[in-house]
């Protein structure tokens, strides 16, 4: 039993030390673009290939302390969540490639406009993915309701974006392609941010037993 | 034991019915598309809320099958899949509703071009997401890898769209809001058919026990 404690404890880290590579894939994707660093924008591979091989390993972990284990009750809502929780990071490291491709196209034009909402959505987004893995790790609950929130925020800025970007296109002020771009980047950071929610709903349900996923069910 | 065979049927069956309900999504929403059909539109809604309520229900029946049942090996791989693939499943109605919506907001605005590449497009993700939930129940190998070769045939499908809407774009025939709309409507079907690989992806696994998630990696 006290093996199976420092085991629960073994997977939870490896979770935390995933979540930091995906943080700084994030910051990494969208710093190149606002920099036009090419370079940092390729350091993101290196980081989604370790992203990558973390999910196997985490996968491979978890699957197996369910069938050593045996657990029941919240030992087992734990280690299900843990499953769920390795996907959604693995699929933010996807993300996260997608922003540093758009990075790659967006570098060799010239520049739209100044970047002003996109880093401060990439900010949040870091922080919604930081907060969600935290929340997992100390079961607080209030810590995943504030994701839950920066996610709406995050909507509203994505809606900025697109209906700047939009104007300034339909106004011949902006190139289609890099305005298509940069909506991709905002779109990205979006999704990103949905996923970091998964894991704040997953944690609510795991915490409070409430199930505030499709919200609107209720 | 004999009971356990029949909940793991059961839970086939309910992934199968859920399969079928996004299919239903994927195709009412392009099909509002092409047909300019906002009623059709709309009824994408109520199907998205029964896939919500399917994805609640075979969560909590696959986690009081891991509890009660206590399965090892090859019965305790199927369970996990079938909880990611539930998953999936439920990400794929999210889709289907981002589609409706840009169909609405399509619907409203004057024709772009003829359609030709989206409805073909949803037809292919449609199959797919067929093909993978029958080759889980069915475990074959290889109507999984067939759904990896779809996948790169819609990839490409959606760079041709993306190509000619910028183009449009750009030589002025197509205004750039309507241009945008359809990018993500061929976005979201490729992110459809991304989460019928995932599907395939964890069939190969269970059935040969071969990764190949992150191919790259071999």
């Amino acid at each position: 039993m006290r093996q199976f404690v420092t085991e629960l404890t073994e997977l939870q880290n490896k979770l935390l030390e995933m979540g930091g590579l995906v943080e700084t894939a994030v910051r990494s994707s969208t710093r190149s673009l606002v920099d036009r660093d090419e370079a940092l924008a390729r350091t993101v591979w290196d980081i989604e290939d370790r992203i990558n091989r973390m999910d196997i390993d985490i996968d491979e972990f978890a699957t197996r302390l369910l069938a050593t284990q045996q657990p029941v009750a919240r030992d087992l809502r734990f280690l299900t969540a843990a499953i769920k929780i390795n996907t959604d990071l693995e699929r933010m490291g996807d993300l996260a490639i997608n922003i540093a491709q758009r990075s790659l196209s967006l570098i060799r034009r010239a520049l739209v406009k100044p970047l002003i909402d996109i880093p401060h959505m990439s900010r949040i987004v870091e922080s919604m993915v930081h907060k969600s893995l935290d929340s997992f790790v100390q079961r607080d609950a209030d810590l995943a309701q504030s994701v839950l929130l920066s996610d709406d925020e995050v909507d509203d800025l994505k809606n900025a974006v697109y209906k700047e970007l939009l104007e300034l296109t339909e106004q011949g002020k902006a190139p289609a392609a890099a305005a298509f771009d940069l909506m991709f980047v905002a779109h990205n950071l979006e999704r990103i941010a949905d996923h970091a929610t998964n894991i704040a709903e997953d944690v609510l349900f795991l915490v409070k037993g409430i199930d505030v996923r499709h919200h609107h069910l209720a």
